[in-house]
């Protein structure tokens, strides 16, 4: 059974970040929400990133506003792969984009858009169902809803 | 057999582009490199992306330049993972990022940095080795590696 | 009789795309406005953009916020003039700018200011107005008038 | 038959104005290239933008760099639909970007991307084509053209 | 006795521009504030900018938002210099600033901060008092009254 | 008989500042040409600046870059109009531009163009004309070479 | 016993500046809050930095917005480290970021994030805490707190 | 006695970082370099920054381009005061800058200037120098021989 580790970097993050527990649920995909501090927190940041996989999360979905190192440090502690979600805290995010998208030759980690926290749970989702057929048909029936919902608009 | 498309916008992306190819050899992730346009051969862009399932990729490595909408069309047509490559055309690569990353609420792009092509190669292995032990194994080597060659500079 | 295509890539962007039919509506030319998203509806963007010209549209104008691939790939799809307005949904619109009028060569969108879909329909006129001396009439008595009230302002 | 002006603001911008004649060349459509300066040669511009429709110009195309105000001030002086073109003299061209395509509400300028004087040139090909058939049908042949020699790259 | 002309381009500056009016009086200094828009009314443009010597005007302050053409087109009209004010209508100024102060060689403007109407007003006064003895007498007690109401925040 | 002082915040800035003594020669105006840093020289700012009226200067051109405090700080100490040049040592002179331009209520810059010392220059010319008709005289001369120059560019 | 200058350009600046206070009391470090700006008073700048040191200040901490001349003017007068806080007044704090950063060779200034008075404080107490263990405990034990108040958020 | 870290997180950063060893040492302090990447070799970054302060060092520079996470681990991992150098590797060194200066509340790393290793490294003399009048006086002298080379230039 697929599981997905949602961090954040404060509390404050929150009300984004969120909607990624909401997004997998939908999925029937498992989540965990958590908030660490890459820099308030390192021991904790250390030892959720080095247990990510032996504690079974297949994917971790990493959000963080300003100097956002969250990710990417997970993405340094472990081989799962690491969605980095970057949250408009100050500089309307920007911020925060280049602190999560502007990883060094190693070690990537894979970003979406800013505050995009929903979004980071669909690539999760995405990222899971390269094995899972029936997530794949899940993915393609809320793809269906978004274009009809779309066209509604 | 796992396999990834490396698709790039231009023909000029191919310096850049054919880094993913080469960490992927050594990996031994299969690739094929192509060049389709989401502007210039909208048709062959439509018919890999709706394909890019059934003929058996795995995860879709698309770079391209200044609007660079070829990995957001790509990621549109399938349910297989899309990595986006923003390449330093124009505006040092700036306009190329946002217009990757900055996707809309349904269909993510997951974004690395500028002109990090080996960076998008290394994630989609990331996403295969999620069910794959000997290529976790591998990506374990990589970073020893990296870490070595890191000390060493 | 002249006819405009008004498209936008989300339900939200109607309070900004709205003002481009009623300035259409000033000059006499029918518009026809709906929602479809180059990404989240790509198939009904695909009938429109090919079928724009065989429908009778004479100019498309087509608004989209983030990474606003919609006018661009309507770009690529007919040979219709296609105008573009970012939308300032996120990044002040700086993330849609790039992203409309950064196009590749082989395919121009003609963009205007950011949520500036009033200037979007002006410019529509103007393209009609080139073989069509009443409209041209027309326009010049808008400039009288936004003469005026300016100078009233 | 058709005509169209290309304007610049310096004789700095040849090597990148060139490239719209040159496009403009290959459809058969008549240029006339000029330089001319909204601030060193206010006259003229003032002379070129009220005589640009009774001379017969059916398309501007107006590059500048820096505070570039030539596009703008064309097109506040004719009902021609002008065409603007950002040159990057300075800050990689986002302050021209910026001059040019953020006109106020009655005055808009179609722009292209920063220093793309040829996509300016296939934008004034396709306006003129609204009512050319012919036209039309060179504008295809250069798309299929250019669909060609991008999947060749 | 010293005149400065306080030209916007738009009513929606008269917020900002007034506080340069209110500035001006209190050095004593006769101004006349009009709305004349470079795109939206060229003529009453080239009219006040020609005439701005004669009509008696030592100094021009002009504010635009956008695009803001206004101050570097008065300043290519007149010998009187142009102090330039940049509007933050859209993109917080950014745009407005760089149309303002990126003028190309041989037509400056004299550009202060953005929505500084009344730095403008004290860059003319100084100006003016270049030979005006009684007037620099004035700017140092507006300094002093500065520096003790800055002290006692 | 005027003077005007060119004031530099390092030797590196002569190559583009000694453009603004080449200007105010043709023109037949006195400069003074000083490397004085406001960060590495405080003192000699301060003498200067205190002094600069005293000292005959009509106007002051300082030119700086990056965190460029030496234009605002010599329009502290004096009441003498103080024109800045920012200059493009580092992020394309964007960090220059902001520290030169956004001077806070009570002290402003009149800012010219990165690295358009030569406009500094011809601003200096235009201040000190105001009171001068034969240098008006000059100046007209100057705008209809630059006319005639730009056309024939 | 250790004692920081917190100096402040603007009477506005305080509600960001005081956090700095709070955050100095808490560690039982002295501090002396004072509004001077480099622009407005600047005999009371020069008076403050030629004095900090014999004064008694171990650290000063300097908040700026926008042309933010303050941190660098008083890193110029004292061999005291200086911190400079950019305060968010105008352009989301870009503008004083850039001024306060941006030190010329020889004169830097301590740089902490947008607008984070708390975060000064805090390095100016590690800087007290190089020579004084007790404060350094006092500092473990604030990480202590703000890890559990992380964690529990 | 003084001892100053240099840590880089590339070897490609040597030819920016090796300028604060060289500024060290004219001030008789002791240096020590290493090249530790937060992302591509975190266990030595663990290690280093835990036992920075046991092993002797009284403050430590850091610099990293791109995603620069270094300073901000190493700041999280001790209480000795870290100052971060942003590396020009892209964009300018903007995506650096903001990834070290925007540190979140209880973190701080003291910023300085774009690639401007040497201020880091006069920035740790000065805080060295806090309680060593010895070291005060030879920045006296430093900053004497800035003021004659400048003055000179």
């Amino acid at each position: 059974m697929a599981k997905v580790a949602i961090i954040m970097g404060s509390g404050s993050d929150r009300p984004v970040m969120e909607k990624a527990a909401t997004m997998l649920d939908r999925f029937g995909v498992d989540s965990d929400v958590r908030v660490i501090s890459a820099h308030k927190s390192v021991e904790e940041t250390l030892a959720f990133g080095r247990g990510a996989q032996s504690n079974g999360f297949d994917v971790i979905i990493a959000g963080a506003g300003k100097a956002a190192a969250l990710p990417g440090m997970l993405a340094a502690l472990t081989l799962v792969p690491v969605i980095g979600v970057p949250i408009s805290a100050t500089l309307d995010g920007m911020d925060a984009l280049l602190s999560i998208v502007q990883m060094p030759t190693g070690i990537p980690v894979a970003t979406v858009a800013i505050d995009a926290a929903n979004n980071a749970a669909l690539l999760a989702v995405q990222m899971i169902a390269m094995t899972d057929e029936g997530l794949r048909g899940k993915l393609a029936d809320y793809r269906e809803e978004l274009r009809k919902s779309t066209l509604a608009g």
